[in-house]
């Protein structure tokens, strides 16, 4: 046997860091294993002259091209390119912040981590010198050059092909659009200033968008919509069928998800007056129904027995291909899916709360949309399982529901008065999601619905209620219902028994997951360091309602957090976040699923869960 | 500072390698590092359990996925999965060779190297068990798990998009087509054995395909075409002005090679009976602006000063958008150039030559094609220059020339009598490069053909002239001709003073390039060790003949070499090896460019060239 490979000691300031380092290493490449990330913009090749480190010791000696790049006087300070020099032994190196990688660190609302900024797209200004007899590179190559861009950089063949139109119409100052090693395209003349990306969850009954500001990560405008797809059904279930029933089912799906997205990312262009060939980059999520009818694969195995999807990994498609309209080049990157019904956007949320890292402690999180999907952080372990909640606290099936937008009422408080409050503090034109769990638990609350959910008659009332409360109650077509507010149109918002049932529907599904779940994982409510409420309410839900209501069992206030569109921050976060991209991906790959709608099980304790607090 | 990080001593058998290792580094990657590689199919998950190796010393404990992966028995023998493993201290690692990537090599005719068999496309055949309830995963990765596929496994839209209806059809036994890691498709029962790819050399005079069964490396069938193109004209410069004269020239030119390509590809695939929907490779060679052309790249740039082309590095292209009718998800490889004159045939006859690598030997490459690109390898520099040799050694401009076809003279000989011989021995039909060169040469040696490239009349020969050779000296209209031969059809296959004239223009390009090269070099013709020439000649040019014309200087016999259509080979390479794909893009950047063709030494050199041998 030969003996050991001959190594050297390196050590950086003023990280503090030190590692034995075998003999011939490239420096650059022993930092980056120590997590010190230099600037490389060429990839290491020897032509950007950014991974300059001060070094001391044993090095391979300085070359040409490398002392060229450095200047003499650097060179005689002590001065290195990382990416050139090599460990021949012992080593110092001071590494000044100028070489390093800039890490800009933003905090989304909505989110519970604070997050790199680290886009997929990203521009660059370049100044094109011109092009002689000696230096007979490719245009594209002199542009890498000048731009001291990666070295690995290429581009696709309709980018490739409008390449040099695209420079010749620029002249010699350019901006350069990258993914990463791809080109998307170049502009004329400085335009770093406007880089724009989507992000999209496209919901099963809404679709909201949210527009970022890629170089600060910040939204400018957001905008949602009614999905186009709900006159084939309110259910994905119901959807999936639509795409067997007639033959051209899935391009007709495919196509309303399209416009809806369409829809959206047009709204929230208009409304800030960025050119659609600003845009270009796009995240999406949803549950894996919808991804499959946006992206025209077959969703029919997601239909039946064991109800899997076709395609979970994360896809990267074409904008135009997805029903995306922004720069020719745009791609849409769609997160993962866990199983057939923990869908991408599941993912987000997960993102969203930091759930994807284990931080000790035990948090459980319950992100509610059509489909409620909930997932348990427990060491390394992360559960997750969904149950089928509905509509409801969207407004879909809610004789006054609405999304929540301007003008649908949020909150509602009952002291003798009915007491309401708008989105936006507008005319009141229906009831949102928050709304719904308020006016219910002051229902309940107040006994004029009763435990099993019944809404009782002005006469069987007790001597408690109020006069305002009585009147309030009235017979409708159908059976009994609350009046909230009038609007003004002068008809009557208000909350029917059959509204109630809707919402016992919803929260018994919610409540007889996160039971089982917690059962399964061995845990009580107790034992949870921290309750994530997910979902496109309007406003957070009060914490005391949703546990009156029996939604989420009763724990320590304190604990509770109400996040927002968890689905929707997630896919901002994969927006401004290659790394957050990875995680999710890792998520996907890791979380463990569990099957609880199909068992017998779960028929017994939604009866149960469909009461409310006595 | 902190002490340095920990480390153990890694020893590997039988390789008797070793190296230090920091603790906590993952078994497969330290072999990896040392050039062991192991077969990791799942990417290092631990789910394939094709890493196994025996090992002894300090290493994390077994983990219970590991342990079952590899059974209580192989765990007891100290068996462990490499990918899972982790260093604690002194490790002893035995390798077994069921556990390392198999390598197969394979030798390429017309090829100096030989070369490890690692096509980009491969196949593997899956059989599908039933997915349960309890296996949530998408189709996808069932067929990933099911198949020991990597990990990373992913596909395109239209792929995706197909996946269910290709899954149904399947059933449980199907054969996926992987190109590293993407999935192209899924094939209903076993098709391994049908797995094939097609290099194409796209000459500006000829287009020449080679089928290739990726198996093996085997070549199945090679068929040559005219350009479709040459009716736009004969040169580089004047199919470039085609595509400016005329709005939809550039269209015009692409369609040309689109058809010229998909005919070749057609021919390999009907003398082979090999399907296109098995078809699923391709890689693409020819000068930089065959490539613009058939990328529908303007290719503009290349027809002004400073020459450049617009994209000169490797390109992957969809199948069809070049011109390649084969498998839906097909990719072509286009190969990068040098620069807008040493394009991506010369990178390829570069591979078949072995030029990539500095062996230590100085030598030099001169492909001939409609531009003669020459390369010197010097130690660690490759200098490349090219000139313009005009289409005579392809047969165009020759009165009776042809391409390399069954029934080309390929070699002429006189020794009183005209001796001749065609490719595959069929009744002659016209005279290829090698025809052209030898009947030149030997016209030359009997003093038919002076120093100067004039044709003597009968009444001018000296006596030594048999009277065969002077009864085939016929006046043409037009000057002289000699007769070699009569076609089937009556009619005579002829070399015209004016064919002479050609060969001269051909050969003074040639030559005056090879010589300012050395020059520029600093070299001599003794001091090169090796002169490699390539190109569609037909049979191999005759050594002494060749030196006779003054094509090549005069040097030992014993270095010259002919590899024939080294571009083509080189593409062939690029077919069956990735790592020869790197290695092409390697040259592509590193080499140096040398502008000959339009400096005034180049003229001069020119016209001294164009003498014949007294």
């Amino acid at each position: 046997m030969e003996s050991p490979s001959p190594s050297g000691v390196l050590r950086v300031s003023p990280d503090n860091l030190s590692a034995e380092v075998p003999v011939g290493t490239c420096l650059l490449d022993a930092l980056t294993a120590l997590g010190v990330h230099l600037l490389a913009p060429c990839g290491g090749e020897g032509t950007c002259g950014k991974c300059r480190v001060q070094a001391r010791g044993s090095l391979s000696p300085v070359g040409v091209g490398e002392a060229q790049k450095l200047g003499a006087e650097n060179v005689q300070a002590g001065f290195r390119l990382a990416c050139q020099a090599r460990v021949e032994g012992d080593v110092e190196v001071v590494v000044p912040a100028s070489s390093r990688r800039p890490q800009m660190r933003i905090l989304l609302s909505g989110s519970m981590q604070d997050v790199e900024l680290e886009p997929a797209v990203e521009k660059k200004f370049v100044r094109l010198a011109p092009q002689t007899l000696s230096e007979p590179y490719s245009r594209l190559e002199h542009l890498r050059r000048c731009g001291d861009l990666r070295a690995d950089l290429h581009a696709e063949l309709p980018v490739l092909q409008r390449l040099p139109a695209m420079l010749d119409e620029a002249g010699d100052a350019v901006t350069v659009v990258l993914c990463e090693d791809l080109l998307l395209g170049v502009e004329a003349g400085d335009t770093t200033a406007e880089c724009y990306g989507v992000a999209v969850d496209l919901g099963t009954t809404t679709v909201v968008a949210s527009l970022v500001d890629l170089r600060t990560g910040r939204e400018l405008a957001h905008a949602a919509t009614v999905n186009q797809q709900t006159q084939y059904g309110h259910d994905v279930v119901s959807r999936i069928h639509a795409t067997m029933e007639r033959e051209d089912g899935l391009q007709v799906l495919q196509a309303a998800a399209h416009a809806s997205v369409s829809r959206v990312v047009q709204d929230v262009l208009e409304s800030t007056g960025v050119p659609p060939e600003r845009l270009y980059d796009a995240t999406l999520v949803g549950n894996a129904t919808m991804m499959h009818l946006c992206l025209g694969i077959p969703p029919a195995s997601l239909g039946h027995l064991p109800y899997v999807a076709a395609v979970g990994h994360a896809v990267l498609a074409p904008g135009a291909d997805v029903g995306f309209h922004g720069h020719p080049a745009m791609r849409v990157y769609v997160l993962p899916n866990i199983a057939g019904f923990v869908g991408a956007d599941t993912v987000g949320a997960i993102l969203a709360a930091g759930l994807d890292k284990n931080d000790g402690r035990i948090r459980l999180l319950a992100d509610i949309g059509t489909n409620c999907e909930i997932a348990l952080r427990l060491g390394e372990r992360l559960l997750v399982t969904s149950t089928p909640a509905g509509p409801a606290f969207e407004g879909a099936r809610i004789a006054c529901g609405m999304y929540a937008a301007p003008g649908a009422i949020e909150e509602v408080h009952i002291d003798g008065h009915v007491h309401w409050q708008t989105i936006g503090g507008q005319p009141p034109l229906g009831l949102c999601g928050s709304g719904l769990v308020d006016i219910s638990a002051e229902l309940v609350r107040l006994g004029v619905v009763d435990a099993t959910g019944r809404m009782l008659g002005p006469d069987e009332l007790d001597g408690t209620v109020s006069p305002e409360v009585r009147r309030s109650l009235v017979e409708r077509e159908g059976g009994l219902a609350f009046v909230i507010a009038a609007a003004p149109d002068g008809s009557q918002i208000v909350l029917t028994q059959r509204d109630v049932r809707e919402l016992q529907l919803a929260k018994g599904a919610i409540r007889s997951g996160i039971d089982l779940l917690l059962e399964h994982a061995g845990l009580t409510v107790d034992q949870l360091d921290e309750f994530v409420i997910a979902g496109g309410f309007g406003s957070y839900i009060d914490k005391e309602n949703a546990m009156r209501l029996g939604m989420v069992p009763r724990l320590d206030p304190a604990k509770l957090t109400f996040i927002g569109n968890g689905a929707l921050v997630g896919a901002r976060l994969a927006l401004v976040s290659r790394a957050l991209r990875r995680q999710g991906e890792k998520i996907a790959r890791q979380a463990a699923h569990l099957q609880l709608a199909h068992t017998p099980d779960f028929q017994l304790r939604f009866s149960e869960a469909m009461l409310f607090e006595a």
